[in-house]
């Protein structure tokens, strides 16, 4: 029957061995991040995903939310489990010490957050959509609105979210027409109505504050006239405390395919009491900032679901007999061998194997930056780590939910019949995952950022510094016979992503479709050379454990995967490259009616 | 709002023009399908899955099946479907008319079975197993079997289901043990329970006639021990008429991610009577050879869900505005454009429209060749039929499935958020697709039957036929220049696939593992290299028809296709390859503990 262990050990190996988080103790936050900080909190952490979560998520995907009267009702354990997670402080991890945080670096609390999407996706979202409105405050708020909400926010006292979409806008932001007119007391009026609002209405926090972006009246049409206003549902009065029932309110519950028990709800605001946040019209670049933090965590929930799916489907590998091995019986007693004795079988669980371990490797290394961007004290430091997230956010994000999808239904396929029904639970993982490939900007956004923005900024700054980063590893490792395999697979994938990087900043200014064209190969390719990178540095990491003498076999299985990675998946950058290259001609030759 | 509509156009272009039918009209039954009989059929069957089907399709995920005290009601307008379907005679369109069937072709049948799991696959699961049924009684039965049931089942009044798995055994039927006693009058006492049976127990049909594998008690162990049994719900009285209730009852519905509309049982076989078809312990062949038409029928599921995904996607990205083409406004006067105008939304599209088209012309190619194998006369061609059967039938089960799942799949990310709400049908769509890639044996064991069974049969002979063919095709036609693209891109991707198969064979031998290693990239390059033949096929043709002045857009079209499928499709052989000749050892390096 379905299962989850938090993976402590390699978290572990990545942030104490791989990335050696410790070097940077010189970083504020990182020095209180000893080796055992960060064991007791995965440990614990780990421990209330297995216990809590897990046996919610089936709970949660069964009996979803209602709503009643404007109320909605989670689903039973969540509200208790909620007053667990926020009585023991797991939501102020990394939050700033001045507004109650612990001030623990953001990789983490990243590395917890695996943990809990792994355990309980549905769950996750609401503490998740409370950090992200939390985090667009403290980077847009005054400091009285920071007094204000940012406290009780962290503590989960009070929950968050955060309202873009509009029934005819989701993308193009520039539609949108939620109106926002001054009541001449500061305070604005806000009207319009919302979609896909998670967490918007539910029954764990005593109040929700919604970030709501709209239009002030007389504003500049398209993205120029937008702003931000943080509407709570229950206004706070003057100790601070949750007062006057606003005029918003959930008008429905939206029936999805999966995450059932997260509320995704249709928000009404009635002329609803908002306050703006920053500076009128440039609602947009606040809000963007926070995107792109939520977006690496979308990317981090592909992981995490993988993860999970990856340790059942091997569990069921390991237990399902059928059918005898090619090569002569491995259970010569029993009426047939265990399926993981079968080729076809080990190559989905090698894939998924290979997928979590770099992913997470990825996610780390990637968090570990946006730290790094935010607290380091050297100014080439924070512009390298900045310029490193800025260019892996869109690939985190659609990367790791593309594949992290894919090791999901792999997982699936392992299950046989089984995996099918319900009672195995992996077809729900499967039925959640499939939103993260969608939301907080589509994998085909992610791609246009990625070509679009992303290469071009600063004079193509952050793709030279992320290709100097693998040259400099390769030159330091190209001589390892050890590490021929891997450091040559990676070298192979960096030149073929250099060859698209060109063919893109030649063909893709000669015709913008042809950026458009390449875009999702593109960030393909540029996962798969992150993914090499990663696997070239754990098997650097493993091989010395190794030669020094270390027994344990996780480095071996780490000299394998490594291996596998280059056999298996580098093969890949040749057809993304292909289709790079191909142009947007063909692509774009029938006319709409032609189809 | 989801719609669907026949495919009739494409269905008569694959039929009339690609295929030319018509040339075979000398083998039985084929001089009755005239074009206009063709168009009629598919024209009528077309609107029948218009109008009553597919408006059922939601209701059945909706409402599911529902088991009370041992019968189970089917959805809200499935019984009265169902007799529609049966009075127009649609069950028995391909069926021997000896048996009160109308003998058109079986293409005929596959072309409108197309359509019906489009609409509904849950209900179209209905009639497709009873026609399984059948066709295994047609297959072993005696005269008198066949007379008593075929009839019946061919017009739907009784309907069949097929009863292999058991909890402990699917893929490896050897440790079945449903066990068979003879009752001394020629019939058997059957007990055992049965899991996972597609319509075992519902409401449309008057009968329900179970062909259910058992072990006659002091049989041999494994397959050597396993015979067939019929075993109807109500026993046949004199007049065959239904008449004493057997010992078997449905024990329990499976809940499942999808089909939800099809009642999948427990069955729960209890001193049942059950009469032999065919000979003791030769069940498994029987079935077999049932089973391979049903996997042809599984891959066409694959078509059919991706047909109805791509015309709904299609539909949403014409309809949905939202941002602006990179090269400019293409609705200028509108508050944005259709997001069709976006590369990446059209690279998805495009694949969908190369995949449906190329996986159509593939499966009623096919399907021809099943009714030369079965009806001509002369014995070469039955025996070339015969063989492309045999070696395509995994192929399509496994590649059409797979693919047909993951455009299904870009057919939701194209709806965005809309995709992932139940609203939009979409994702039923992906939940029904899902268990295509498992049932009737799993993907991966169409590989190994591929790579392990019917690359070797007959001293290779189907794979030489099958290259032959493809070599005829290429010779006759690299002088064309128009034909350029799609005839180098064959011959390169068959040259990929017999490298492949030098390699399988060289090196599968020294170890297995190596062939099991490989199967299922050679599976996926195999297919890659049938839909290029399919699409050079078909550009052929639609090339043809231009020249000769035909102002028809579909054969623009279908030039652009080819053009798109040879750029975008076939960069994936040199993975598929790679991988092939990575072999078995890093795959299998790991001990199962060190997972």
């Amino acid at each position: 029957m379905p299962s989850y262990t938090a993976p402590v050990k390699d978290q572990l190996f990545v942030l104490n061995d791989v990335l050696n988080v410790h070097q940077y103790n010189n970083v504020p936050g990182f020095a209180e991040a000893t080796p055992d900080i960060i064991s007791a909190v995965l440990e614990e952490g780990g421990k209330f995903c297995e216990n809590v979560l897990y046996p919610l998520n089936k709970v949660g995907d069964k009996e979803g939310c209602t709503l009643k009267d404007g109320e909605v009702t989670t689903p039973t354990g969540f509200k208790d489990a909620y007053q667990q997670l926020t009585e023991a402080g797991w939501t102020a991890l990394s939050a700033d010490p001045q507004y109650g945080g612990q001030g623990l670096p953001a990789y983490l609390n990243l590395a917890f957050n695996e943990m809990i999407t792994s355990s309980n996706m549905a769950f996750g979202m609401y503490p998740g959509l409370t950090n992200g409105a939390a985090h667009a405050m403290f980077i847009g708020g005054s400091q009285e609105q920071k007094d204000l909400y940012l406290p009780k926010m962290y503590s989960g006292e009070w929950s968050g979210t955060m309202n873009l979409t509009e029934p005819h806008c989701g993308t193009d932001l520039g539609m949108l027409r939620t109106k926002a007119v001054p009541n001449g007391d500061g305070s604005y009026a806000i009207t319009g109505q919302k979609i896909w609002i998670s967490a918007g209405e539910h029954d764990m926090s005593s109040n929700i504050i919604h970030l709501v972006l709209a239009r002030v009246e007389g504003a500049p049409a398209g993205v120029k006239g937008i702003s931000l206003f943080v509407v709570p549902k229950f206004i706070p009065d003057e100790n601070g405390e949750p007062g006057e029932r606003n005029a918003l309110q959930c008008g429905g519950l939206e029936e999805k395919m999966g995450i059932h028990g997260n509320a995704t709800c249709v928000m009404n605001y009635d002329g609803a009491k908002g306050w703006l946040v920053g500076e009128e019209n440039k609602g947009l670049r606040t809000m963007f900032i926070m995107m792109n933090e939520a977006r690496l965590g979308v990317g981090l929930q592909g992981l995490g679901l993988a993860e999970v799916a990856y340790q059942n489907s091997l569990a069921f590998a390991k237990d399902r007999i059928q059918g005898r091995s090619l090569t002569g019986p491995k259970n010569p007693d029993g009426p047939a061998d265990p399926i993981i004795v079968h080729p076809d079988v080990r190559r989905m669980l090698m894939n998924q194997k290979v997928f979590v371990e770099g992913a997470r490797a990825l996610a780390l290394w990637t968090a570990l930056h946006g730290d790094l961007e935010h607290k380091s004290e050297d100014e080439a430091t924070r512009e390298k780590s900045g310029d490193l997230m800025a260019l892996l956010t869109p690939v985190i994000k659609a990367y790791l939910t593309d594949k992290g999808y894919d090791c999901v239904s792999e997982g699936l396929q392992i299950h046989g019949g089984s995996g099918f029904t319900q009672e195995w639970g992996i077809e729900q993982t499967l039925r959640d995952a499939r939103i993260t490939l969608i939301y907080e900007g589509t994998n085909g956004v992610q791609a246009l950022d990625l070509v679009g923005r992303k290469l071009a900024m600063a004079g193509m700054r952050p793709i030279n510094t992320f290709f100097a980063e693998l040259d400099g590893f390769i030159a330091e490792n190209e001589g390892d016979a050890d590490l021929k395999v891997s450091v040559e697979g990676l070298k192979a994938v960096k030149a073929k992503l250099q060859k698209a990087t060109n063919w893109l900043v030649e063909k893709g200014l000669e015709n913008f479709d042809n950026a458009g064209a390449a875009s999702t190969d593109y960030l393909h390719l540029f996962g798969l050379t992150c993914m090499a990178y990663m696997w070239a540095k754990m098997a650097k990491v493993a091989n010395a454990k190794i030669k020094a003498g270390d027994s344990d076999p996780m480095y071996a299985s780490k000299m394998v995967c490594a291996k596998y990675f280059v056999e298996r998946w580098l093969p890949q950058a040749d057809t993304h490259l292909a289709r790079v290259e191909t142009g947007a001609e063909t692509l774009m030759a029938l006319d709409a009616a032609a189809f």
